[in-house]
Formats: structure tokens, C-alpha cells, sequence
């Protein structure tokens, strides 16, 4: 027994490790093992520039009308029961029609599978490309630790390609093509772009999109900032190169009315040319006909088998609450413009001090103004700091000195740079990046 | 590049096929396939006994404060943002003081980890037990198929022991002892029981503890069915035997408060010896000192890393959405004794409807009247009836004839048998037992 009690040990303790180490690289364990520094003596109230959540700040509330919606459902008593697997067709319905809005072509309700969260679409997919025997799939750095943590989980293999600080962030297609091979299945697009707070033009997302045709892989497209925009770049929804290449879009309520507690997301399908409609059942012969005779189309073969596995996972899945599903016709359909204006403006606001304050900092390089999004990647010039040795030691030692929690950069893929989220009250933000400066100052080299 | 595609589909199909054959067991999915078979020229409703939900009835609708509770906490605004892996310390010290009512032990907030409804926790254990190379779990026959289809997509090896319909449903315990090996890791009692409507004793469950120390296993005990009894046992938690064996209890506000659709629940660990919080951090050289010496103490070690991945996984799973969590307090402490005792009266009252009305039918025979939860089993006597060849075409028929849904017993592991979800609105109850009596009058075999 002792024996095989010792091999079982070790046995346990190498698939444990592996989850262990698939669980520490999200963006909150590595936030809580920074807010651990944090001075117990400290009068000052922290500020938490490290996770796009501004949910508690007046300024940011949520729309009543949202709130509504919610209530409305809960005491209609309709949605007390278990959802459909995939969602509620209400639901379901209103979210093709949010997202058809901008889009040439007209989803359709079965086009979408109403997720907790973007967080769970994204469990989702990465669990239905996993399901492929050898995939590999291509992620951006820097890019958003989640992704990486459930590919470590389901074993599956990531390949990075770089986004270029020097080009806006845009994806370095050329190292995109040298990474894919026959059994790369999908690239990711974070748009508009966390970490970093870029906007990718439409010139750029059409050759993305020519790119992963040519190599016959599809695009997955987290747009959970969708909308959030504050520059002079529209936001881009990759859905509209649904008729290059096969895309699957990922999104939620979450950051657009800041509610990331509420747990409502989508996984959408785009299928323009109703070339998976039109099919019906795909044989083996029709199939090796067409990989025979239309190469192109090898990547939408790769997202209908994804489909198929993708509704085998949500089957077997948590489903999102179902009044939460009962309120979205009236979120989606009934929100004010001027809720979304109001919220762009004081993130906008909270951009522009970020990045000015920034500029003011020599050991600190913000390449890309943010124009999206809630977040800015700053790159930290170590040789100008005194006894700090990377960029989790900076942030364990702000975390400690001035209550000011920041993301290090090598969580999500660029070490020794920093993620700095900006959307919190504005007032606030000055005064975080106020104890920044203070901090750079104190632990400046001495010349 | 045609062979490397030929390739990559077959490899495709062969994992996807296993993610379809994981899903297809789900009891969602098999009713599904059922209702396919309604007749849509019937005109009238259609009477579901296939599924434990009745929140749609009005006899069934949750009680007001429940209702209040979450609008509180919505309007609050203080439930908007992102939970803590494991949820908010408001729901996990509620739920922790909510299971104490009942156990010699107080629960610490620590011990409880908040999950998307009972489903969720299910996911968490098969994933953190599967963790284990090589390690196989004990699950009841009949049981829940829910349980069987995560360990299918984990690639988690089941073993099944019988609950005997002759004594009560009562685990069959030589069974167990004879299934369990060294890679044995748990067993999984659901109590009161699904699919079964038994309610077990306080001596079995004892009975139960002792065995699984002895064979250096811990239990699994889903409660999602707690305190939902109604013959002459009273409910007993699996947790009172928590210094016998280490217990990992689960359970939801779903049924006890007909609210399925709030994806509430919990997994909560019982160390009622304390030995788990003393031991601090385990070194190599402890555990294998205490695999010499203490033989007992190996149902703890499984437990303990169990924890330990218990915990890695929630850190990237999806999350209870949060202002259901700050709900949470309010629900389980203010909820007054006439709701539950009007919602067991109303089930009561159906389990009688049930039994009296099936001890009527010929080919059928119900050897334990229920006493808890919303299901029974029933055997069917195929011998008895004219061209139904087996339990799901039995059930396929009835929908189509009579537009009943009753769920296969395939479906939870007894073939040739039913479960028949009995708590809904009694009349409509009594309506569809009758329709199953002319079904079964309109087959009977011609004497």
C-alpha cells in the first residue's frame, strides 16, 4: 500500500503542478499576489489600476435602465427556470440583432450561444480546439492571460505572434504566417486591443482576415471592448470580414455597461456565404471533394467541426443565469445613447491624464496613445531605476510603498513592461499616477 | 496538403466524437430527443415529468423575499463587479452558518467555494479528481448522468456501484468495497436521492462513512436536494460524519427554492478534526511518514489535493454572477419556515398522486414510494405491452401519443425503467399520470 501509495503521490502531484500552473497565470492571481504587499499600515485607500473594473465608482455606474431590465425579468417570474443549452431564444435573438446593427449581413439567433461571461465563451472555444488532436493556435503578445491559462489546462499548444509597439500595436502578420502550419486551427484578435488600448483600422482587420484565409485557419475575434473607443479609429467588428474568412466572435455586456459581475456574454458564429447552412450533413466524400478542389475552404471545414464541438461543450456546460438572459432585449435595445457617450468621455478623460502623466515619468515609455479599451501597455526602462529588478519587482514594491496596484507586463507576455488600466474615477487616476511619479522619482538611478 | 487535411479530419473526429458522446448523456440532452417526437398537431400541453424544475407553476413560485433579496442587492450597485475566485465572503459565511444549522461542526467561510449552480460544483470535482493520473471514482446506479458525462470529457475512469431497489435504494456496500482499488479516490452518494425519491437513514449514511475510510476514499455527497423531504425520515447531511471521513458536500439553492434558473450553488469541504488546517504545509517527508503509520489518514491526502486543485481550477472557471452572491445572505437567513413547508406539502401531495396512480398500471411497478426529492423510479414490464421494444421507445411513443415526457431509465443507468419527475402542479400531475395509464391501457398486450 506504501508503495503505491508513494507513486500515487507523485503521480497527483505532476497533473496538480500542472494546474497550479495553469491557475497562476491569470490576471487575478497575479494581481492577488501583489495586493498580498500591500502595507496593512497604510492610511492611504488603495488604488487598483490593475483590472478593468470600475464598477464601483459612482461615475461609472450602470444605466437604471439596465437595472430595470433585470428586475423586470426576475419578477415577471418567466426565467426562474433551468435556460435552453446555448441560451434562451429571446436572448439569443437580441444579441444577433445588437450585433447585426453593424454588420452587412443579418445574423441569425442560432448564430449565437449566450456564455457566463466572455470568460466562459472563451473556455469555450479554446475547449472545442483543443478537442483536435495535435492543434496548435495563435495568440497575440501582449495579449490576455486567460487564454494561455485554459490552453495550458486542455493542452493545447500556443503559438505567439508579436503585436508591434512601433506600428500601433497592428499583429506582425509575417511572423503570423510563419507560425501557421497544418495543424494551426484559429488566430486570436483582441479588438479593440487589451493590453494595449489600440484600434485597428479596417485596412488592417482586412488583411488579418486575407491572412488567415490564405493559410486556411479561422479568426476569433474577442471584441469584449467592443465599442469602447475614444480616438479617432471606429471600432471594427471583424464580423465584417465574415465573407473572407470564417470568424467567431466573442463579446459581453461586461466592459460596455460595466457590469462585469452580471456574467452575460456571447460566442457568434459569421457565415455570410451560408456556406455551413447550405451544406446539411458533410460526408467524408464531400469533404475530400472539396479539400481536393477548394483549398480555401479548409478553414471553414475547421470552424464547422468546431461548432460541432463547440455545442457537444455547452451541453455539458454552466449556462448563464436565466433571468439575467430574460433582461437582455431590454439592455441591449433600450439603452440611451447618451449612457454610452457619458461612460466613452470619462474614460476618455481618464486616458488623457494617463498618458500625460506618463509622458512626465523618464523611466516609463508609452508607445501608442490609447484609443480603446481600458488599458495601456507602458514599457519600463529598468537601467534608469535604483534596486528594482523587473517588472513584478516594481509592482510588488508600488504595491508596498504607495498602495498602487499595477499589472506587470510578463502577465500578459511583454516583461518588463507594465499594463496600466485607467478606466477608474478620474480624480482617482490622478492621484494614482501621481504616487507612481512619486515612486519613480524616490527609486530613480542617481546620476 | 490534401493528405495532411484527410488526416487532420479523421484525428478531428475521432476527439470530437468523444466531446458528442460526453453530451448526448446529459439528461437535457436525452429529453431533447424526446420532445422532438412531440406531435405538433396536439393540441393539448404538453405535460413534462421529464425534469425536476416546476418553477413555472404558480403553486411552485419562489418566495418574495427571495425575489427581494436580489433587488436589493442589484440596486445596491455594490454587486457589479467581478467576484473573488470562489466567491464573495457575504454568500460563502451565509452559506457556511446555513449548513452549520445542521451539523455538530461550525463551517467556516473558508471551507465553502461559491459555484455556479450544483452543476458547476459537479464540474469542479470530476476536473480536480480527474487530476489524478490514473485515478477512478465510485458513482451510484441508478444516479444523475451529469456526473458520467464530465467524467467522459475528462477522461476520468467510473466505476458503478448499485442502489438496491429492494432495501429502499440503499447503497449496495459490498459492491463498493469490491469496486475500490489503490486508485480509488471517492464515491459520490446523492442524498435524498436522484433518481430514486429515497431519503437515507442516519445508520446507512454511517455505514457509508465507515466504508469509505476503511477503503481510504472520501465522499462526495450531493445535496442539491437537501432538506427536501417529506415521508417519515428526516434529511440527513452527509457532513455529520465529517470526523468519521473527510466530506465534500455540494449543494443549490436551485430546488429548495424552485430558482434553477439563479445558478447558485456550493462546494464545501468538511475537516471537522482539524487536521487539515494544523498540517500547514505539507512536506514529502510528512506525507510519506503518515502513509507508514497513519493508513487512515489516506483519505485525508486525497483530500487535501483535492483542494489544492479544487482551488487552481475555480481560479480560471466562470464565476456566480456577483449581486446573486450578495443576495445570498438575505435568501438563506430571512427565508420564513411556511415557504418550504407549502413547497414539501405541494411535493408531497404529488409523490402520493404519483405512487397511488402508478400502483395502477400493470407493466408497471414502483418498489419504493418516495419520501425526498422530485423523482421516482419506476420498472417497466415490457413483457406486458405490445410492440415497445424498450424503455426509450417507450418514451418516445408517449410523447408522440400523449404528449407526456417521462425521462428513459438509460438515461440514469437503469435500463427498462423510468424516472418520472413528479413535482409539478398536481392536477396537471394527476392529468399526465392519466394519460399514461390509457397509453399503457392502449399497448397492453391482448390477453
Amino acid at each position: 500500500m506504501e508503495k503505491g501509495g508513494t507513486t500515487k503521490q507523485v503521480n497527483y502531484r505532476e497533473t496538480a503542478e500542472q494546474l497550479n500552473a495553469a491557475s497562476s497565470i491569470t490576471v487575478r492571481g497575479v494581481v492577488e499576489a501583489i495586493k498580498e504587499k500591500l502595507d496593512k499600515e497604510e492610511s492611504r485607500c488603495m488604488i487598483h489600476l490593475g483590472q478593468g473594473d470600475p464598477s464601483a465608482f459612482p461615475c461609472f455606474r450602470t444605466t437604471p435602465l439596465a437595472e430595470d431590465a433585470i428586475v423586470d425579468a426576475l419578477r415577471s417570474a418567466k426565467f426562474n427556470c433551468y435556460s435552453s443549452a446555448g441560451g434562451i431564444l429571446p436572448a439569443r435573438r437580441a444579441i444577433a440583432e445588437y450585433l447585426s446593427r453593424d454588420l452587412p449581413q443579418q445574423l441569425s439567433p442560432d448564430d449565437v450561444y449566450v456564455t457566463v461571461g466572455c470568460s466562459q465563451a472563451i473556455e469555450i472555444i479554446i475547449s472545442a480546439v483543443a478537442a483536435r488532436a495535435s492543434a496548435n493556435i495563435l495568440l497575440p503578445r501582449p495579449g490576455y492571460p486567460f487564454y494561455e491559462a485554459r490552453a495550458a489546462f486542455s493542452k493545447l499548444e500556443v503559438r505567439h505572434f508579436d503585436l508591434l509597439p512601433e506600428k500601433g500595436w497592428e499583429v506582425d502578420l509575417d511572423v503570423v504566417e510563419a507560425l501557421a502550419d497544418e495543424n494551426t486551427v484559429a488566430m486570436v484578435i483582441i479588438s479593440p486591443g487589451n493590453p494595449c488600448g489600440n484600434v485597428f483600422t479596417y485596412q488592417h482587420l482586412k488583411k488579418v482576415a486575407e491572412t488567415a484565409r490564405k493559410l486556411g485557419i479561422f479568426v476569433i475575434a474577442d471584441e469584449v471592448y467592443g465599442h469602447l473607443v475614444f480616438g479617432n479609429k471606429p471600432f471594427v467588428p471583424m464580423a465584417k470580414f465574415g465573407s473572407i474568412v470564417p470568424v467567431l466572435t466573442m463579446g459581453s455586456i461586461s466592459k460596455r455597461w460595466i457590469v462585469p459581475g452580471w456574467r452575460l456574454g456571447w460566442l457568434v458564429t459569421s457565415d455570410p456565404n451560408g456556406i455551413l447552412k447550405n451544406s446539411g450533413v458533410w460526408s467524408s466524400h464531400t469533404e475530400l471533394m472539396l479539400i481536393h478542389h477548394v483549398s480555401k475552404i479548409v478553414s471553414l471545414l475547421h470552424i464547422y467541426q468546431m461548432l460541432d464541438s463547440i455545442k457537444s461543450y455547452i451541453d455539458f456546460s454552466c449556462d448563464a443565469t436565466t433571468f439575467t438572459q430574460g433582461a437582455i432585449p431590454q439592455i441591449l435595445e433600450k439603452t440611451k445613447e447618451d449612457f454610452f457617450s457619458n461612460i466613452i468621455n470619462t474614460i476618455k478623460k481618464d486616458a488623457e491624464i494617463c498618458y500625460s502623466k506618463i509622458k512626465e515619468i523618464p523611466c516609463m515609455d508609452c508607445p501608442q496613445k490609447p484609443e480603446g479599451s481600458m488599458s495601456v501597455m507602458v514599457k519600463l526602462h529598468l537601467s534608469l531605476l535604483e534596486d528594482i529588478t523587473d517588472d513584478m519587482d516594481f509592482c510588488l514594491k508600488l504595491a508596498k510603498e504607495e498602495a498602487v496596484v499595477v499589472l506587470p507586463g510578463f502577465a500578459v507576455g511583454l516583461k518588463n513592461w507594465l499594463r496600466v488600466t485607467f478606466a477608474i474615477e478620474p480624480t482617482f487616476l490622478g492621484e494614482g499616477l501621481d504616487r507612481i511619479i512619486a515612486f519613480c522619482s524616490r527609486h530613480a538611478k542617481q546620476q
